[in-house]
């Protein structure tokens, strides 16, 4: 279970921006606004082991908005080697700090800057975690 | 956007089992039955444009079970260069011909075959969509 917690925490942090795995996103889950469920890929700006994925967007992106609505969210990084599977909640942080310490190249494409009052990011926090990795499920919360 | 439309059939159906694409899955969003959001990787059996993705499991399994209590749900086939969000419900079927159907190999290792009570075929149907191809984005629902 070790292992597979460590593999998890690897496979994150490479898949953030700042990794080396190409491919730097995620997919997160969330209820919509018309109550329905959806599931779209989102760029994952920074890791903190698996407890904590930050990522980035507009204050009034339909991710923003779904989770100042629900916070409930879940995140998926899936390749055809493993799936781990984080389910918790995504809470939106408008702090400065947040803000600098997020922020990546291209996001310049959207938002004037890090202190543009329209970037926001989106804290994911991890309540509860399963772990298809090496061919074995791990599950356990945080 | 009718290209895009063809394009994103096109890629569902090489994502399911009969495809050429290796990789015959797509992510599944529910409400989990602890009311959280959850999202994995699950095998897709069998589609129908993008009307319908027809999964299969066991009716005991979690996928199944979160079905039975809301039906809600969200398909997402994603890769380095696409997205494809379908937003809609998840039905369980039980019925032979569904079950004969949408039977793949590999299913043997986890039910005794087509006509086993343990088997069902988790049949969603896309009422929303958008479609992330070719740089473009392109939503409606059906």
């Amino acid at each position: 279970m070790e292992k597979a917690m460590e593999k998890a925490i690897e496979i994150i942090r490479e898949r953030t921006f700042s990794g080396s795995d190409s491919r730097k996103y995620c997919v997160l889950a969330q209820e919509d606004l018309d109550g329905r469920i959806t599931a779209a890929v989102i760029t994952a700006a920074k890791a903190d082991g698996i407890k904590h994925i930050n990522l980035c967007s507009g204050i009034n992106s339909n991710w923003a908005q779904r989770a100042l609505r629900d916070n409930r969210a879940a995140i998926c990084f899936e390749s055809d080697e493993y799936c781990i599977t984080l389910r918790g909640s995504l809470d939106i942080l408008t702090d400065e700090k947040s803000k600098q310490e997020n922020w990546y190249d291209g996001l310049e494409n959207h938002f004037s800057g890090a202190d543009d009052p329209n970037y926001c990011v989106m804290r994911f926090t991890t309540e509860v975690y399963k772990l298809f990795i090496d061919w074995e499920e791990t599950e356990g919360s945080l």
